[in-house]
């Protein structure tokens, strides 16, 4: 983040050099422009390609260079604000809301998973699991797998709906039923499964930020939301300034 | 996330690895112990070197590993929940607070956090840099510079406190004068500066999570966070569950 006065700490020769390459993709490059080729660049700036490959990835972990397959290095946009806030007390799928269902399947949820859901079921036992996308611009840039135990939605039939997103609305709906005390959030890094990468675009095991929800009705956590955003385009926000309108 | 019924993508043979991996790391070892080297561990799991070695950086960027220099790669402790809602209305340094005032100097506000700020003032002047170490167990989880225009505290005088720990808590008992109407956040991903990466005994550009908080006051950014949390040992908690004491 700049330079400032406190910054008396010496920098690895990588970390120079990303400071000043920051600093050319904001004077000499415009977004989407493709940089120079390593040797090229090395060259310019006199370093080393393995130092000038490490200030690549940084910049990159930064988001302000993606790399594309068959592309090169290209200078990346500002990261899109994508709003994480629990001010509003709602169920995933109720009113308006930018997550696309596209499945619901029984899952057998992850052992951490289980240990928030509140579940007097045993271990290894499926529930539903209902798949989401969040899109922008017809860009997915959030995957989402929503663990629902069958006891949230005890009057759910398998009638009307038995697979695909019309399910996924029908778990969803009986979801809505039940009253919403609360929600938590964590947010934390982590690596791209491959089902997540392929409809986020990225490789599997990308770095990405994971939001854990936890919905609560009744005192107990009757869904958990596992939600992979892509953490080089997106930044997210959260917080009550809501009707203050101050632009990001 | 552990196997769902709904992976149907192809892995790639790390992925695979890791997979397997993280399920021996539960079941063969405990926190805390030295896993056999690369060597060893290739030929136990029947893979290339190069494939383990992609495999142990997804479960360390997952936080299931540590890798330190001079001991070797351990079985990481859970990740640490640190709360980083806004749900509470306060200035930074008012009230019970886990964050220790380190420093405070002029510091000229990287070009991010001067868009941010609503400032009269021309680009490259110094604001107030106030330097804090966010403190869990006598260790920093996060190192935080925060960006405070003369013009939000009007009334410090140099007299009493002209550097170090007090001026910074000056600089925030002036700041606490103001009337805070709303504050709000943002995740994302970024890399360790050389700065922080020392106070949180990490390396420069290791992945960290960058919290970024505006402070409003009568309609304006007053103030501007910048913290930075280990990606490794931190996950982030935000929420309104308040009360409802659900175990994490």
């Amino acid at each position: 983040m700049g330079t400032t006065q406190l910054e008396t700490v010496p920098e690895p020769k990588y970390w120079h050099l990303k400071t000043v390459l920051g600093e050319a993709l904001d004077s000499d490059f415009s977004v989407g422009e493709i940089l120079p080729n390593e040797r090229e660049l090395a060259a310019r700036f006199g370093v080393a390609r393995a130092t000038l490959r490490q200030a690549l990835e940084q910049l990159e972990l930064e988001g302000r260079l993606q790399r594309r397959r068959g592309v090169g290095t290209t200078v990346a946009p500002p990261r899109m604000g994508v709003d994480v806030s629990t001010t509003q007390h709602q169920w995933p799928g109720a009113g308006e809301d930018a997550w696309q269902p596209v499945d619901c399947a029984p899952v057998v949820p992850p052992a951490a998973v289980a240990r928030l859901l509140d579940q007097d079921t045993g271990a290894g036992e499926t529930v539903h699991g209902v798949r989401r996308l969040r899109m922008t611009h017809s860009q997915a840039v959030a995957a989402e797998m929503l663990y629902i135990p069958s006891g949230s939605v005890p009057e759910l039939t398998a009638i009307d709906a038995p697979s695909g997103p019309a399910r996924a609305r029908s778990v969803l709906r009986e979801l809505q039923r039940l009253s919403l005390e609360g929600q938590d959030r964590a947010v934390e890094l982590g690596s791209a499964r491959a089902d997540d990468a392929k409809e986020l675009d990225r490789l599997p095991g990308a770095p990405v930020l994971v939001v854990t929800t936890r919905y609560i009705s009744g005192g107990r956590t009757v869904a958990v939301s596992v939600a992979t955003y892509r953490a080089d385009t997106c930044r997210l926000t959260f917080g009550d300034a809501g009707d203050l309108q101050i632009a990001s």
